[in-house]
């Protein structure tokens, strides 16, 4: 039975690519793990085996962000869409903690994902306010405004957390410095879920740091979290009810989780065990100091090629916005849309087409995403725009 | 790079043994799925064949177990512990939906598991009421006593649910029979997270069966949802904060995921094609008839070696609530658990030990694990009896 595969190049948005190399030993462990006689998707999460599997993916984790002792790793199911609902809860229970008032949530909002996150906050009933929302100033998702556009609250003591997306996966919009001095003593919170472990980043500027594995570090099913560890001091359930505040369902609730090491309830040791394959082999080929080298050559070598050709391709995004992770651009006749896709098929470029709710192409450059295959793509969108001037 | 390995004889209770054949085809697709040029871990949730996992697993659990039209299959992730939390939450909103009222969760409590969920229920603040704790009547977890000595409440419009555990994985107690017929117009819940496609149901009977995928029908990640369509119809978050309701985590809301096809939030995708290979697997097999009949087989055999020896064996677990997927064992003499143990993975039996709550042994006998390990095990069994007599 045959585990060979060509080199793919493969830019879709997520579920995303992952080292061939990776997927090679894990559908191995799959059937035996460690000469066990049976695989990692068998083992018990609390056996030895399978507790080691956690253990060193979170040490993996903390060498490669350098992760100081504040800060507390862990793992959860439910996505990026989970972390929405468990985030304010879990912030709101510190909060009360803390202050002992449910406080608010302040919301970044700089493109899809974020939007869901504060309508999410909303939904359940914890009273979150925009600190911006850039679609509101802009017209359009696609810029990162300045500061002086934000509306900061005064009372910064009332404030539970500020929300933000570092990469908003479906506008290609992603921050390259959030302005933390604006918010002394307020936890930070950014999902990094589509470029975490893409860059370096100072841990220690956040209260939590999240993201689902399914796009630089995994398969869907896991999402990974790093977590101040004065935020794990909570209410109780009984103190926040006292306050007509909701309880975060048990499998959400962040102290409990992280007094169990993350297997609470099952954890999917095999979700996990790729995540652990994917940071040895990141950390084997020069940590991020070296991803994050290769991610900027291949992004700049795509919007050098894009931009050359601004009377065939549009660009939306501003560019102190650009993502490094996914490239939005728009063909300026729509008419072409189905031509490029096609072409690029036929040059075996594949997972180009843009968000359903955006239209145009999204190439997405994630970690496994080679520089090769980037170099393809911008041959190919060069010869396009030769053919098509 | 090899996929074979030895058939392994494990009786671990979970994440438990798969088919090795289903283990071998799930790691090809890891690489490759289906000539795509990708793993299936890697393809999109929205993609055709991304979908077409969704719907093919979907068909076969309705095939399996002949769902009829008035209920729903959808996966949530999050396990059986999430589960707990979502499913009070839900089908309270459609209590308050088709009432006005919260109404009041009812729970029989046979185990570990569903005193779990109780507790679960409480800690949210639904105010749910015990219609037996096995364990307050007999004084251990281990009994399912007859329904005279149940407390059903004479107002059942009152009930927005009656929740049971069908098997305890822990107690190793399992329910032939749910008294149905005592609670006529109330959605009966039943946990099957360890006997789940085990055996024939009658799904038209209940309100939801659920269960985490990682005994009888895949790896820890995913757990499966069968619900009449009518819980489908739930208050709205408004009206549920206007009687003091708390309102679930999106990613937990049954009519968002159905609406969505079980792709609201991302899928673990690769996690569901497993368990769409192993009820393929099942249906080539002969179906759920077939898979009760070895089911009853092997507990039988493995009961009736034991029964054989009550000076050496015992059995904590009355007659009529012996689970035939986890069959619950001490070595009255204790000083010789280890030993048994041991002896026992020298003959290559492995995951024999008993739940940290409980001690002594366990055998886990779910679908993946052959007669013929079963008898091996039983053989086993015998032998250490004789030699201990």
């Amino acid at each position: 039975m045959s585990l060979e595969r060509e080199e793919p190049n493969y830019f879709g948005a997520g579920p995303a690519l992952l080292p061939t190399s990776v997927l090679q030993q894990a559908a191995k462990d799959l059937i035996n793990f460690q000469d066990q006689g049976i695989g990692a998707g068998e083992i018990s999460h609390r056996s030895k085996a399978g507790a080691s599997i956690i253990e060193q993916t979170k040490d993996q984790l903390k060498e490669l962000l350098d992760i100081p002792d504040t800060h507390e790793v862990f793992f959860l199911q439910g996505g990026g869409t989970g972390g929405f609902s468990a985030i304010v809860a879990n912030l709101t229970a510190a909060h009360v903690k803390k202050t002992g008032k449910a406080g608010t949530p302040y919301y970044v909002v700089d493109g899809t994902w974020s939007k869901k996150s504060y309508e999410e906050a909303e939904r359940l009933g914890y009273n979150p306010k925009l600190i911006i929302n850039t679609k509101d100033v802009d017209g359009k998702f696609g810029t990162i405004p300045e500061t002086e556009k934000w509306t900061i609250p005064e009372d910064l003591n009332d404030a539970s957390f500020v929300y933000y997306c570092d990469n908003e996966t479906v506008n290609g919009v992603e921050f390259r410095d959030f302005p933390y001095n604006k918010f002394p003593g307020v936890p930070i919170v950014a999902d990094m879920s589509s470029n975490f472990l893409s860059k370096k980043v100072d841990v220690s500027k956040y209260g939590v740091i999240f993201a689902g594995a399914q796009k630089n570090v995994g398969i869907a099913g896991i999402s990974i979290y790093i977590i101040n560890k004065s935020l794990l001091e909570q209410a109780t359930p009984d103190e926040l009810k006292a306050l007509g505040l909701p309880v975060v369902p048990i499998a959400f609730d962040f102290p409990t989780v992280v007094k169990n090491n993350s297997a609470y309830n099952t954890i999917p040791t095999f979700t996990v065990h790729i995540v652990n394959l994917v940071l040895k082999n990141l950390i084997e080929h020069g940590g991020l100091a070296e991803q994050e080298e290769v991610n900027i050559k291949k992004s700049d070598a795509l919007y050098a090629v894009l931009d050359k050709h601004r009377e065939i391709y549009n660009l939306p995004v501003a560019k102190n916005a650009r993502s490094r992770m996914n490239v939005v651009f728009t063909i300026k006749d729509g008419s072409l849309d189905s031509k490029f896709l096609a072409e690029a098929e036929k040059h075996k470029l594949a997972g180009l087409k843009g968000h359903r709710s955006v239209g145009g192409m999204r190439a997405s450059l994630y970690n496994a995403v080679s520089l090769k295959s980037t170099e393809l793509l911008c041959d190919f969108v060069e010869k396009f725009a030769q053919e098509h001037k």
